[in-house]
């Protein structure tokens, strides 16, 4: 059964922030680091950081932008208690000038902007998803909470919009990783960001509670195999559904279902199992309207679609509407259409047309591999669980996020790393995100913040990342801003989304992308590239770097 | 730098525990199902439920059980909030009885009995790790969340061992995935949780704080770009460490070392870094006696080593004591052998024995395989730092733990799956560890709890589980059981123990493993068996299920 409820997601939230993500939740080095700084008088220097991801997760063509929210709060959080500073005076090395730690006391984000990629936005590596501006020390300290609080919501986000991807968009996805998620707060993650990336449905009740996500599950095996025999079903009479008669004997109601299933189905009776039968029938009395056992305890075609088919034709005879099967073993697939089949038969043969709107969950450790396969093979599965793959994200568990320093005072840096990939691109930005004439993203334009924005129709010429070619001329139809102030003064600076507003952002900006960048297996590379002034700007770091960095001769 | 701290482990995880692990956490079923037993007049049957795994993790031969404590803090801090009811109201079905919610709002742990193997033993696949028993409607509430708290924390902690032995028992191993892990709990629960599997440090703060874990770490590659000249370095000076003498130009003084460091090792002036000259002398004179810089923002060899060793000889030269360095990129190894070979010719070249003492810290997105390979190499790596691999066990990002029914109201239950290895093992059980006459455990026996012990010196005769064979006779030299009573009548039965307690019980328990059983690849794998009582209940309740469940004819 599924349940919507009313999103508490601000209130609840903002609340437990400051003891969720503390800001001792961070590496030591942020604060040898900020001491260091500090000491030498450069704290209060602005300075801008930008956080970004270098390759797509999954070996996909995308990924989603998901975090932001988290990100808000904990700056606006963002202060240290008395216990913090104690704490920290009692780990950094002793010779710490206590005036350090009375400048911690003090400190807080409201000399800190965050501008950014809005939450729930399809992005791309390398492309800065934020900018952190303000004095160097604080930015300094927030790096690791942002990256753990961007790296795995993205990631999860991302994967979500995976199994959306594979499994279509008409069949219901349910996420049931709470027990396979890295704790509880883990869990309430997965929950939260797979329901953003294209999940329907969760199992997750506190996240129903938290996020206003609707919620689903009926029924585990251990329901049905702590019954052993009728004699413990209880109350056994049902009333009709229009509640004008007295209630009548649902076991023998059922009883007398079960021997016409048998006979239409040919199934022998000697098989079927009392005590499942016994869970079927007390959990139907208790919830006549949200009947949606698990079939497979002991065997499907044995006994528990017959138990299912008779209590469910006695339901239906009552005037109530069972709901449906869940499966978890075996041939999803294959054992999807046969039910289907029995319960089509028994719809004609007994004249029950509600047995033509009986749904199917398929749950059996769901890969995306096997969404695929799935999706691929005939079944009639409308509903489709998945936990650990989903909530691990198996196929790569971490998505990579780096936070890096571009400016200082004003000058751009940049790191000159032996390895290319790993050298930074200096300077404050502006991300815009070109669209062709059928309103398809083709490229996203990394400038210089201070460069007037591309123009519709106008050609202009760039340099994409990561390729050796040299420049490329391009003409865009619409021209997107991909930046919005996030946070300033000490304040967020828009109102935080709901779960279902994010969602549905999620769905229409994967809309627009075209086909052969979503597709899952070798999709086509979306391209970044630097417009001509940032170009030029990273060729002038690099040939100053290499000319001036002798200071022994030069001081 | 490290730094111990007291353990604030208890206080501090009780008063948010109850915020972390609301009895909402948990799947939609388990309330549909206790409402389904609350009809029934069920809900306050005595059941027992048992938590397990079906593999070890990782292709290995054995692993840790962890999350104990966190669960005993569940169940003491198990009861629903006017908040959490009204929530459920709104999301079971409009026909629930409002009774079942005055149920839930009396609902507590108090008639909970939980009977575990302690917290850090080394485990095997099909033991029962937790034996949960009190009334049906509570313990089946109970399943997701200790699932949730048992399955990250046993397989990051088991992860954690395994990257202990493969680094060999000398070797400083430090976690730093917090931003890599789960959102941060995650980050949290890692970090906890690899202490206690094996690794001597953490970088995350918050850690330190809570559960007394050493916290380490000094710089990022930010800091070291983020200096551009000797202009910024500021104070210039440096006092010696005796504090007789004014202090000096520091920045002189290093200049001076760094042409006699150059002159040594052959090496250009030209292409040493200025900035990040200035970064590492802000650093030691904030930080005299700590300085541990990361040496490869731009070349190792051609001048983060050379700016290092200028600086740690000057500081040498006052008296202080550098730390080491870092390494972050490349191979790591082979670096390391270059870097401790020019400290050994500073340590000679110019008398300064503390030179032999630097450490070097290795940190590269390091891998169990790349641990093991390290390990095998020539290498002078003291400490190694592991982020991704480790906290997202990327190996197998799920232990896939569950929680099966195996008694009601006194008698036994099993699943009997189509599928054998997905059927449970009935009753409720006492484990034994049985040990050879070197004192290594060779099996484990699984019997019934109401069963005598087996005795040292006598032969026994039962079952190895998973395998086709039928009977195995052996006898133990030494007998341990191992279920301890670990909650009853709403009380913890013995004080938690710190992060530093059960990360010992993991060494003691690991050492005690026959080297078979414990090798990275291919173990031989550990028998666990059923007693012959146990097999004969397990056979018989097999065959009366085939003969015995036919209601049709039989009612």
């Amino acid at each position: 059964m599924a349940a919507p409820s009313s999103s508490t997601c601000d209130g609840a939230m903002a609340r437990s922030f400051r003891e969720r993500v503390p800001p001792l939740l961070t590496d030591l080095y942020q604060f040898t680091m900020a001491y260091a700084y500090w000491r030498a008088g450069r704290h209060q220097e602005p300075a801008v950081f930008e956080l970004f991801f270098r390759d797509n997760p999954f070996g996909g063509g995308f990924s989603l932008f998901a975090g932001l929210d988290d990100c808000l709060l904990f700056l606006r959080s963002f202060r240290f208690t008395d216990e913090d500073v104690e704490f920290l005076c009692s780990v950094l090395p002793a010779t710490t000038d206590p005036a350090f730690f009375q400048f911690l006391r003090g400190l807080d984000c409201s000399g800190v902007t965050l501008r950014s990629v809005p939450e729930g936005t399809v992005v791309f590596a390398r492309v800065p998803l934020m900018e952190v501006a303000g004095p160097l020390a604080v930015v300094q300290l927030l790096e690791t909470s942002l990256l753990c609080l961007v790296n795995y919501a993205s990631l999860v986000c991302s994967n979500a919009a995976r199994f959306r991807l594979a499994a279509g968009p008409q069949r219901k996805l349910l996420e049931l990783g709470l027990r396979r998620a890295q704790g509880p707060d883990g869990g309430l993650t997965a929950s939260r960001y797979t329901h953003i990336g294209g999940f329907d449905l969760t199992s997750n009740v506190q996240a129903g509670f938290l996020f206003g996500i609707p919620v689903a599950g009926t029924m585990a095996h251990s329901y049905v195999t702590s019954f052993n025999s009728l004699e413990e079903v209880w109350p056994r009479t049902l009333a009709a559904a229009d509640g004008d008669l007295d209630p009548v004997d649902f076991i023998s109601l059922t009883k007398g279902w079960l021997s016409r299933v048998c006979e239409i189905v040919g199934a022998e009776p000697a098989k079927i199992r009392e005590g499942e039968l016994a869970a079927f029938l007390s959990y139907a009395i208790a919830y006549p309207n949200n009947f949606l056992p698990v079939i497979d305890s002991y065997s499907v075609g044995c006994s528990g679609l017959l138990n299912f088919c008779a209590v469910a034709l006695a339901l239906c005879e009552l005037g109530h509407r069972p709901v449906g099967v869940r499966l978890d073993s075996g041939d999803l697939c294959r054992q999807s259409v046969s039910v289907r089949g029995v319960f089509r038969l028994c719809s004609q043969h007994f004249s029950v047309p509600d047995f033509n709107s009986l749904i199917i969950v398929g749950t059996n450790n769901i890969s995306e591999q096997s969404m695929i396969e799935l999706n691929g093979k005939e079944n009639e599965i409308d509903v489709v669980g998945v936990g650990t793959h989903l909530v691990t994200c198996t196929k790569q568990p971490s998505l990579g996020c780096v936070y890096k320093l571009v400016e200082v005072r004003g000058k751009p840096r940049m790191k000159i790393s032996e390895d290319p990939e790993k050298s930074t691109v200096p300077g404050r930005k502006a991300v815009y995100r070109l669209l062709d004439a059928e309103g398809h993203p083709f490229l996203d334009l990394v400038c210089l913040a201070v460069e007037p924005p591309p123009e519709p129709g106008v050609p202009l010429s760039c340099y994409p990342m990561g390729a050796q070619t040299s420049s490329v001329s391009v003409t865009p139809a619409q021209v997107r801003s991909l930046y919005l102030e996030a946070f300033t003064t000490g304040q967020v600076s828009h109102p935080l989304s709901s779960a279902a507003e994010t969602r549905a952002k999620v769905q229409t900006s994967l809309q627009t992308l075209h086909p052969r960048h979503k597709r899952l297996q070798d999709p086509e590379s979306y391209t970044v590239a630097l417009s001509e002034r940032l170009q030029n700007l990273v060729s002038e770091l690099r040939r100053g770097s290499s000319n001036n960095s002798n200071f022994l001769l030069s001081n």
